[in-house]
């Protein structure tokens, strides 16, 4: 029976997402907590690799187990799966899911957010959680230059060199920048992300916010197709993966 | 020259405000950022005792320094400090003061809020910065509750045992429980303080909406003056010192 679960997890204390060997990773947490449950060892597909200090809020992932509801109930497996994981990650829901459904080949787009704290002093609050970015950004600026990263384009100036992926075609269906407070928040819904875009994004706008570089420069920036002509890659502390939109054909039910 | 300061931090990792010995207090820190910019040890007073694992968000205090405009400009001075600083306590403010404020015998009030996590998983953002508390809570009964709280009370019942204070008459005058998504906000604002007080209302409140209390049970508690009749201690983690307010005539300027 193929299991969806969507957790949520801090990545701080995690060095990412995948297995790395016996590093601390989401995955092999996740894997001995449903060995725990299980008293079996299952393979686990995500629907992303999350670098290491990177959050997700909304991270989906599928688990091929011989789940039975009279062992456990559905409803209590996400229980069951926290009492055996530390308090940096959490199930927070679990439904069961066609068997030809999977997290990354079926149609779906993903939201990430990325958190600035701007204020001239430091938040204890969001050390770990945000940017600290101390100069007043322009969030009207910056979101002038993110609408023209919205739509269909090669997004291979922000794609992290090295990356072995020779389509860098993206559609961006989202990008908004706005001001809770003292925190920015810059969000980017798209059909597909390249390595680090939405940090290399960050990094781009606040250089324009800083007059570095204008807002239509992104136009040149995309025909460039050259990773050294974008800003520099924000830090991974302010990036969360923030939710995953599947069509409605891949997953009757997406309400979580 | 009297300086007041004001901190945000985080109380997780520290063994409270106060200086005890060597252990790593918030005092302590301070104290020792202070000694980094004006190369002098000085004597810093605080507007509270804030146990282990609370939090602050503007907490107040003074401190007496031979301070010279023409060294450290007072705007600069926050960022003189933070820079001596570890990330989890940063000062968002600093301003001279009149000799004789005080900033626990000048007139004040404070108000305090408590963050509880109210939903079926826990949530690994708010893990050290709040209750995890699964049962769906009713806002509605426990502000009911609340009501009977405001004004001024002898709170005896909600002085944790112990504490030597004899005067435990206080006046409450704003007592709030709010939803902001997953999370209620309890705050409270008051002249004055017993130990645990906000930390017992809140236990106290949380068994009214299991319905093992009424609201107007609050009335009989505040007359029995037994802390044994009372709730229990809700955990220091959700618990932050949210911001001092000092009458007009303490302090001219208050903005911060």
């Amino acid at each position: 029976m193929k299991i969806l679960l969507v957790l949520s997890y801090c990545g701080t204390n995690f060095c990412g997402y995948q297995v790395q060997g016996e590093k601390r990773t989401v995955q092999k947490t996740l894997q001995d907590a449903i060995e725990a449950v299980f008293a079996k060892r299952f393979d686990i597909t995500g629907c992303s690799r999350t670098d290491a200090g990177v959050h997700a809020k909304e991270f989906v992932l599928c688990v091929d187990t011989d789940w039975q509801e009279e062992k456990i109930p559905m409803s209590q497996l996400p229980r069951a799966l926290n009492t055996h994981l530390p308090p940096d990650v959490a199930v927070r829901h679990a439904q069961i899911v066609p068997d030809d459904f999977h997290v990354r080949y079926c149609e779906h787009e993903k939201e990430y957010e990325y958190r600035i704290w701007n204020a001239p002093y430091p938040d204890p609050f969001s050390h770990d959680f945000a940017l600290f970015f101390p100069q007043k950004l322009d969030c009207e600026v910056m979101q002038k230059a993110a609408n023209y990263l919205i739509g269909t384009h090669d997004f291979a100036s922000f794609c992290a060199a090295g990356s072995k992926i020779t389509d860098t075609v993206r559609t961006v269906r989202s990008f908004t920048v706005t001001k809770e407070g003292d925190t920015v928040l810059i969000r980017v819904r798209a059909n597909g992300f390249l390595y680090h875009m939405v940090r290399i994004f960050v990094g781009t706008l606040i250089e324009v916010s800083r007059g570095l570089r204008t807002p239509e420069s992104m136009q040149e920036l995309l025909l460039a197709r050259d990773r050294k002509q974008a800003g520099y890659t924000a830090p991974a502390q302010g990036l969360y993966l923030h939710r995953v939109y599947y069509a409605k054909s891949a997953l009757l039910e997406n309400e979580w």
